[in-house]
């Protein structure tokens, strides 16, 4: 596809959504959006367009989802009954060794990656297994089936905080792995440019100080970008205090670890000198709030972090969340929201459309990824959704309307066609 | 219909699930259950099955919904940005207002209740508008798409709780149309018996003294069953304290309303001295957890509700909630729970079982329905659900796992059937 004609509504701020209505995009060959313009100035009959979307659709740009462990999809939607450390050794950890199987690992991901970009999630941030060829084979399957992603092995080296059935040999090795990740990742043939490594620290209660330091001038050597949990819930928050005296996020900082888009899952704990920190280095937060109703104990306070110019985008946290749809969790994000302006911090509240925009621009800011935006430049990953599967009325429903009925009832039968640079990789509909 | 094959999950109690391995359901003419037994002891060749469930589904009961507001589908997903008087005022009466327009309230029942089938509501206890036309049709539309129903046509006459041009004439207008919906109702065609009628002032905010004593009267005179909301927010709590010097549920008692099986929508402000009223009169809530989060200020307590004897259903709240779905109502409902949890009250989390209990048994116990559980003497209104449309692996995944996933994960997409007394009314599969 090379020039498209379509309506498309995006939220480029948190502050507001615009209408493109009735445009012509134009991509270049690697789906990059060239020009967008009127498509009343321009003449179908001498240049037409190859994808004309009627005005019964229209265009989102795709969800990116900034925290997903992959090879717990297969649990997804189970055994949410435990606190976080519990479910971890119980649950969680004996599934993702399985994932040794690089077979197994191939199967779960050729079904997880379509049903991802079934849910529109153009764009995800992947933790890996700790195994680097099942790690690889999640990139290729990225790659295989069209979907954009950051995908990382996981290192995770400390005795006291893995089982010695799931854990990294040493923390050289754990370092040794993650570089090998990074080599095999960046060594694949990827012509779209879909698919980059990113380094996993597990979290800190899972990683020795060494393992910690030496990924931390891994991504300073390799500039490969970072991904961690931070200070999730009550337990790991005092882990941090307990073991360094300082937050998990300042701790995370002195081994190197806060950089520009190095994202941190959950973040509920953070106080006003993480936020300065996480701001002036260029990092950002996760938001998964379904997630954090299970496992963080509170809700990650979005518009304080907002406020203070810390990147944010929307996570589902498959699978400490039982939901992969990165839109559910707009939802999901002004419920939490809500809650903390009914607890009394009435500047709490996110409404949707900063929601929305924290699920695909924001996240792609946070994790630096060409995307999340109609505008020239950005690559065009991005959704139809059907008017009429979502329930409007045209005669009833303006734009705000519309948009507030694509954000609480659009879902995968709504979804008409799913693109990621250009390339239709998902959809409902069958005729294209 | 008369004899089903399949392997079915219920939760008859609030406290455990049960699985129904590969039995033989029997019903009679109207879909009443006579018969539940292992199939292995029945000889399929001598006595066929004529509905077969293979080992790929598994089939729960229909979902109970006690609280949806019929008129406002056309604005589900929107316009939940002002508190509750501000909504009603402008965004909801001026919709509702429309229903005097029969031809358009057909025109939204004829798409409401087949999508409410398609998302498993075999079930639900609607508010009509208040034109007394339009709620017959809407009882008409659930006999023709084949949906069990209480149907109430909205009284509502108080000059200062309503706007003028939304309004019935006069207490006694109010009560006399009441009673001509209960009529009208009682006299349709009906061979199944899915419908009857449900007694619905509003709320007390939109209700004079005259009308709701009159409605206490019809109720006791006609037998027909009650409906209204309860001490939704701070507001209406606070509008019945002023007024009546008493709570809601007790001001609501004082005017006849607190009946068996009267079905209070919210009621998130109860003490204990309601719930013991409630508890006493065989009386009940209809817990509607999403929208809480958008207009009652806090939870229901569903726990403490459950403590004291009180009855409990899930409710949508079409369009108070934005999700047209029950079995969502599940999560939700835990996510409320747990907020009361990590608020301070250890007690207040509901399970996921639970949860499931009050959307199926709970809500058709709250509503007087003979539904919700399969046994002899029960209608058969269920859903039939695709294992794999839900991502069940079958090696990994025992009972408990499945009936985690089909709770978190299953919709309108994994829905193969849905059966009302018997008949298949909504489902994926296009092969029956």
């Amino acid at each position: 596809m090379t020039a498209l004609r379509c309506t498309a509504i995006h939220a480029p701020t948190p502050d507001a959504i615009e209408v493109l209505d009735d445009v012509r995009i134009v991509l270049d060959e690697v789906g990059t959006i060239v020009s967008i313009e009127p498509a009343s100035g321009i003449d179908e009959a001498s240049a037409p367009s190859d994808v004309v979307v009627g005005p019964d659709r229209v265009l989102v740009p795709g969800m990116v989802d900034t925290h997903v462990h992959a090879p717990q999809w297969p649990q997804l939607g189970t055994g949410l009954d435990l606190p976080l450390e519990r479910w971890l050794f119980e649950y969680t950890f004996p599934l993702e060794a399985r994932f040794a199987d690089t077979g197994y690992a191939r199967s779960v991901w050729d079904q997880m990656v379509p049903a991802l970009l079934a849910h529109g999630t153009t764009a995800a941030v992947y933790y890996g297994s700790r195994h680097v060829e099942a790690t690889t084979a999640l990139a290729e399957a990225c790659v295989g089936h069209g979907q954009r992603a950051l995908v990382g092995r996981v290192a995770m080296d400390h005795p006291d905080g893995t089982p010695e059935w799931y854990r990294d040999e040493s923390p050289t090795a754990s370092v040794d792995d993650s570089a090998r990740s990074i080599d095999d990742i960046e060594a694949m043939a990827d012509p779209l440019g879909l698919v980059e490594p990113i380094i996993t620290p597990r979290f800190t209660p899972a990683c020795t100080d060494a393992a910690l330091a030496g990924l931390g001038q891994l991504a300073e050597l390799s500039g490969a970008r970072v991904q961690t949990h931070c200070s999730e819930s009550d337990w790991e928050h005092g882990h941090a205090l307990d073991r360094y005296g300082m937050t998990d996020a300042h701790a995370l900082d002195r081994f190197g670890l806060i950089r520009p888009h190095t994202v941190l899952a959950h973040a509920t704990h953070l106080d006003d000198a993480d936020r300065s920190l996480l701001a002036s280095a260029g990092a950002g937060v996760a938001h998964c709030p379904l997630s954090n109703v299970y496992f963080a104990n509170r809700p990650f306070a979005a518009r304080a972090s907002l406020g203070a110019g810390v990147a944010v985008g929307l996570g589902t946290d498959i699978a400490g969340g039982p939901s992969p749809s990165v839109l559910a969790q707009c939802g999901h994000a002004v419920v939490a929201s809500q809650r903390l302006a009914d607890e009394g911090d009435r500047d709490a509240r996110l409404d949707l459309v900063t929601a929305f925009h924290l699920a695909t621009a924001g996240g792609a800011d946070l994790a630096g990824l060409p995307v999340g935006r109609f505008v020239p430049g950005a690559a065009f990953d991005a959704i139809a959704i059907s008017l009429d599967a979502i329930g409007v009325d045209p005669d009833l429903d303006d734009w705000s309307r519309r948009f507030d009925k694509l954000v609480h009832r659009a879902g995968p039968a709504a979804f008409t066609d799913v693109w990621v640079a250009g390339r239709r990789v998902a959809g409902t509909d069958h005729q294209h």
